[in-house]
């Protein structure tokens, strides 16, 4: 079993040992992603692009928790709507390598970068 | 190699060939990842809870491209910050387990159901 | 003077005293705002709808207290880029009508409700 | 008539020319209002700080729409929680001057700059 597949039984058990599954809706569980996602970005909002890639270790630390939640709701997520994360991820890349052809978006970010 | 770890190997090879690595700071992949969120977000915004269960096939598969989007960049940040995202996952639901323990939640959504 | 404008004049004496101008670019500001509105969904992501509308007074405090932040970083942005907000946004409302014809949208959340 | 409350007004008659207060429960706008702040974001994902200071004309443009639909998103759901804007925005920058002492928080960023 893959390790998304680990967490996303792991969370199961979660939910279900506290009855959350209730609360659980996609609706719910996309709002809960932003949220998170926001706590990642708050540890960002006022250092610069260079002090971005230079955390102290507290920060990282904090960092990585907000990843790791960030990660465990998508996970969630996704089970909920019975999507294939990793699938649909390396799709996704094949879409983006097609849109984004290398040699036309080379070291050009704007409307670019995106993917 | 686990599919996570070849993901982010895919995702530095699309960097490098585009030559985008000048634009992935930190602070710019945490907002990037903050817009793929909010795309995800719209899909569902007028939807009722009820409604966001029994997403329509066109839907669905676009929301399914916007959660490869938030775990790409995902992805891409915790490769920048030298982050383990399965482990962190992993060590985050224990985190959570010590928290809310089941017995003092179950069932109860206020500030208890978040991660 | 208007009511914002007279915020406006507020924050930027709140932000002289404190030479917190270097930390306002938009970039940052815009970030700020993201994490303030998520502060704001917060209280919201596992209410039902119904709800929603009926917040007990300490939530409501607490919701209060988020619109606000969320109106001074919006004030504080517009600023910085020299945009007239109230000016803006009723501009913007005349576009939406013309883009959301009432007889053609009436009653329809799908793509339609988006200003 | 203030201008908020004159936004306030045009907003109540657009949403019932087009029958759309069923939708305006304060979830679904308050995730309404997150997704046009991070069509906000979109535009300064990639962009330096300084470059954020110098938006080409285009951009300040659509960067001016964006900021004008976040405005009637926070207005139209602060008139459904019955909530004053100007009146707690300023409640909040006695609250903040309060909370940031200027002698104490002076060009500190951390932690010290979040209103």
């Amino acid at each position: 079993m893959s390790d998304i597949e680990k967490l996303k039984q792991r969370l199961r058990d979660f939910a279900e040992e506290r009855d959350w599954d209730q609360f659980h809706s996609p609706k719910n569980l996309v709002m809960a992603l932003s949220v998170e996602v926001a706590e990642l970005v708050e540890h960002f909002q006022w250092l610069t692009e260079e002090h971005s890639q230079q955390l102290d270790t507290k920060t990282l630390a904090e960092v990585t928790d907000e990843i790791a939640d960030v990660q465990l709701y998508l996970i969630r997520l996704a089970d909920k709507l019975s999507v294939n994360i990793v699938e649909a991820a390396n799709n996704k890349i094949v879409k983006n390598a097609a849109k984004y052809p290398a040699d036309k978006v080379k070291g050009k970010s704007k409307k670019y970068t995106e993917y």
